[in-house]
């Protein structure tokens, strides 16, 4: 048995397990198992909306058609990542590695059930304040370089997601997508996942709220991993997310680690985000 | 340290590391440590074609256009398998889980560097003979009745890929294609899976052979997991790979393991696959 914990893996939106490909080799090679995971709503479980593979292409559709996945909540996202945690660790904790919009959903289950969870780990995630919601966290001043919102379409409150339109041909649509996520990341490599994305990430985790408590989440070692040159969750919107958790729990503070990254290390440097992680308890 | 080796878990052409990503929880709940890696010219290593998102669709390009990862050989395959193998192993033996269209390039490496193999795992995959191609066998009696080939578009002599048309519209091809790789797998879910897909197989891999021996394939313990309702490698074609082999080395046979699955256990059956390989040496 390992002396270590297992590492769980969860991507953000639109993403899915096959982004930690690259990653989980160099895991293994510095003895640490790991385990990379769907959200909800997501890879496996990710279910396509009409407009995607409709001809001919409809703008319309694409800013009008309720999601498949559009009824997901935070709490149905953190039923299944319990789910998950519990088979993986087999009643031990395990350490769980949060991008992005995964950020909000290990904050739920952490609160919860802090005795699942060896090590939080936030890979430049959402980690609102107790009781705000990330939804609110995208309207914050630190938030206003965010390259994401821009590419977003439709109205998250018609059609139950935010929504990337995957289906277009528009090749400045996809430039900007390539810099918002993958900016450091060779751009064949950015193009064979950008074919994998899928286009809705669930509203719902993004408007649940979850209020934090000392036995709970406070209870918890956690690390925020922060990507410097990250252009979806911009660095001031990250150091906002430390500071904030630090001014809540005075005397227990978030670790923090820098990458020189962007919003995906795990495409652009696996060997050294493996590095860091590898490093964790 | 686990006293078993770790799984390395191989998928087929057209998919990625994503297909094993609700088995691996089930095999760390067993204590196995299991990493996913993705193929040459597949998953994050894909590279699409053109034809693929071009408007309007194009048959005649899905016909025609020369795969972007058409050069891939066996050889270049092998040699990304034994690279991620050495990684994850660290100079210790792994278990290899090779899937489909993986079986002719876990034979090549097991071939070449018997020493980073310590089980050779064959799921309902090629298995050819020594010195025959994988190409081969899909023209022996036995694969008559493969539901794959129909699905083929282009002439793999020019495209250098075996490539499924994943832009058509037509419900008939893709009702196909659900039977042919997905017949027991709940639709939404074979649809997610589908939709993860890449187009092309390098013909390359098909291509190559391997002469086996009796000091390099032939030393490491193998087993064959045949899949029984499979229409993609059809159960007589399975069945004539583990009695070849038995043939080309008597008194050593092939360990056999039934399982009453589709071509895709990984996604209809994925606690039972996991029973089944968490109990592998």
């Amino acid at each position: 048995m390992p002396a270590t914990s297992t590492l769980v893996l969860v991507h953000g939106f639109w993403h899915g397990s096959w982004c930690w490909s690259e990653v989980i080799p160099h895991l293994a090679a510095a003895g640490r198992a790991a385990v990379a995971v769907d959200l909800a709503g997501h890879g496996l479980r990710a279910r396509r909306p009409r407009w995607l593979t409709a001809r001919p292409y409809d703008p319309e559709a694409v800013r009008a058609e309720v999601s498949p996945v559009g009824g997901v909540s935070l709490e149905q996202a953190a039923a299944l990542l319990t789910a998950q945690l519990e088979r993986i660790g087999g009643g031990r904790p395990v350490t769980v590695v949060a991008h992005s919009a995964a950020g909000p959903v290990l904050m739920r289950v952490t609160e919860r059930r802090p005795a699942l969870v060896a090590h939080a780990v936030y890979l430049t995630a959402y980690l609102p304040a107790s009781g705000l919601s990330a939804a609110a966290c995208t309207r914050l001043p630190e938030a206003a370089a965010d390259q994401v919102a821009p590419l977003l379409r439709g109205d998250p409150a018609r059609t139950g997601a935010l929504r990337l339109d995957l289906a277009t041909s528009d090749a400045a649509y996809r430039r900007a997508l390539y810099e918002a996520f993958y900016g450091d990341v060779e751009p064949g490599l950015a193009g064979a996942a950008t074919a994998l994305l899928t286009p809705d990430g669930p509203i719902g985790i993004m408007l649940g709220t979850t209020t934090l408590t000392r036995d709970g989440w406070g209870s918890v070692p956690r690390t925020y991993v922060m990507c410097t040159a990250d252009r979806a969750i911009v660095p001031a919107l990250q150091a906002r997310f430390v500071a904030e958790a630090d001014a809540a729990f005075p005397g227990d503070p978030v670790s923090v680690v820098e990458l020189d990254a962007s919003h995906s290390p795990f495409l652009s440097m696996p060997g050294r985000l493996a590095d860091v992680l590898a490093a964790l308890g």
